[in-house]
């Protein structure tokens, strides 16, 4: 099980509102079925390493869909082979050690 | 008013749990009074640019002086100078386009 | 054609020297054929984005495969619908308007 | 000594080619003398954290001087205590290694 976040940045577009194009990015990843959190500076999934990517891939490609010419994408991956970790459980933990 | 997402990595540790590694790291931040959430993936911050990265900064350095010897921190800047920006701004401008 | 960059750092090793580690991470890349570049933050990788994930995904577990048990990777894709790109002509354009 | 890495994207430009914009960022950090070197990706600065990160925050404010809304900048920090560390000498060490 890995966590990953990811941010898609479309380029190209004459406005600075991202919102209406995050929200249709976040579509892919809802109808996977993973588990998500939306932060304000982007979407953090959970879920096995390869299913995650295959779904990030697709979130990637949807400003093409809609005519973008350029996309900025950031992915930081927190994988763990040694114990299971969820998006909740990483939090709780920092908490506790507070 | 920028927000800004950091993550504090410290290297050369034998363990690969980080949660006391990073409460640790947190109290600069709640020294400072800025705003800030916790993510699975990092924290974001809110505020004025140069005092969030001074705060940032100071966050970095807590490894050190408990020993580490490197530090990997990864910081992403969402600076809006045409509209005021805040973390629960962001995020609900996306769910009203969902 | 996109332009890919990836820093894997494994966690939970006592030492902070990681070239060694980063020399074995590179192995399953340079296997693949695709045009890379090293730097001192990472690898920066171009080509067709599917084929450079994959690529990514693989170099992403060689640490798991050596003992590690929790791996830190950041991704970073900039993939032009557009018009072609190359880690050399992004360079060179950069240098031109300088 | 530190080894940075910066990133600074405009938004709302409705041009999807940025090499310029690229150009007239890397302007500070020409003038403040410290050691750098330009990649596909972004740009890596070797020297003092404070005075690199003094300069990576002119750099970030340039596109917003010439007019640009909103500017998204990711910067990832590699800091040692331990032992002096250099662009050049990071590359080469881990060639050492291959």
């Amino acid at each position: 099980m890995a966590i990953v976040e990811v941010s898609i940045v479309p380029l190209g577009l004459s406005t600075t509102s991202l919102s209406e194009q995050v929200a249709s990015v976040l579509k892919p990843l809802k109808c996977s079925g993973l588990h998500y959190t939306l932060t304000a500076m982007g979407t953090i999934i959970e879920g096995d390493l390869e299913e995650v990517m295959k779904c990030v891939l697709r979130m990637h490609e949807v400003p093409f869909h809609k005519g973008v010419g350029r996309v900025y994408t950031t992915i930081k991956i927190d994988d763990r082979h040694d114990k299971p970790a969820t998006i909740e459980g990483k939090i709780r933990s920092v908490e506790d050690n507070s």
